[in-house]
């Protein structure tokens, strides 16, 4: 938690891109609280006849799947809130987008059905929840 | 939203088939009041090494995962309605029916953790949204 | 349901792993009262440049997203021996766990909005679901 699966079509990004993409991403959430470790972030680039946006087929096209499990939203201020926290952590890497379609959306799911590395993640703002925000590591609690 | 996440096995549609199949998808969606742009479709290759169902590699199997977000169906009658809906969808473009496995599902999640081109896509059935419908492109709102 | 997608980085698993992997998951869901062929598993091999942890790239790492649908758990005690449970069935095929950072959550989603064959399947413990589970197939009901 979080996972951003960024599906986009080919050549949108380069590799530096990526790589600082997701450091960017890692950065916003760690500076809400969390561990570095807990993003994931997934690159899957879709050939144009793979991509369609309104039944055709796209060449410049970004649609990213995000999942929240350890933090969920308290109400549709907050959810809002949000929405517009991730489109700015996604601006400064949008290019073209005269002609790009750009498109997330946020799943939240159960943090008890959640495991890393075999253990359960701590409770939020608990001290060993903070031990792992310091050492950057699971460790047991 | 909707997003659909097509996964075939190698070979499973031609990229006529999908084309045709991507662009009925979207149709559906209209006439249920959503502009084209909102439906995406992505097709997902997999090699028979990579993809099992019931602990066997299958050779010719479709697995479509599909985010609902701006609709959220009322009761349970109401969902198995949009089940049988997307199922007819599907039908014309199902072939070697007799060994395949085809299975869908669909998940809702919350429209208020949604962003196309930057905005939150306005309410259902708004004067905004049916703006949206007519230009099928965002606009400020 | 359960679909397991299975993003590993490259040549974590060798064919042999995935076959055993998969039959091993899907022996479990039998176990546990499934009809064989409700398990699809899904493996998904993503490139060190394409998969970020914590913001770094990562050359040994597994993220697994599972999709319950069928069986949902009651209460925050029973996600949690589901966890584990999973977590199970995941331990004897993970190599390299001193650099590894493997993790996986569940979704749990509606059965009304899912169809296997173009049948919404039984409901649990039903006379039909039993059926479903000896003949591992689909039939009408």
């Amino acid at each position: 938690m979080p996972l951003w699966a960024i599906h986009h079509t080919s050549g949108y990004f380069t590799a530096e891109d990526k790589r600082a993409l997701a450091s960017r991403i890692t950065d916003h959430y760690q500076q809400a609280g969390l561990p570095r470790f807990y993003v994931v972030v997934i690159f899957n680039e879709i050939r144009s006849e793979d991509f369609y946006v309104g039944g055709e087929s796209t060449s410049v096209g970004l649609r990213i799947v995000i999942d929240h499990i350890a933090r969920h939203a308290a109400d549709k201020q907050n959810r809002n809130r949000i929405a517009h926290w991730i489109n700015s952590i996604l601006l400064p890497y949008l290019r073209d987008r005269g002609g790009l379609h750009w498109e997330f959306h946020v799943d939240e799911t159960s943090e008890d059905l959640w495991m890393i590395n075999g253990l359960i993640p701590p409770p939020m703002g608990s001290e060993a929840e903070q031990r792992w925000v310091r050492d950057n590591a699971v460790s047991p609690y």
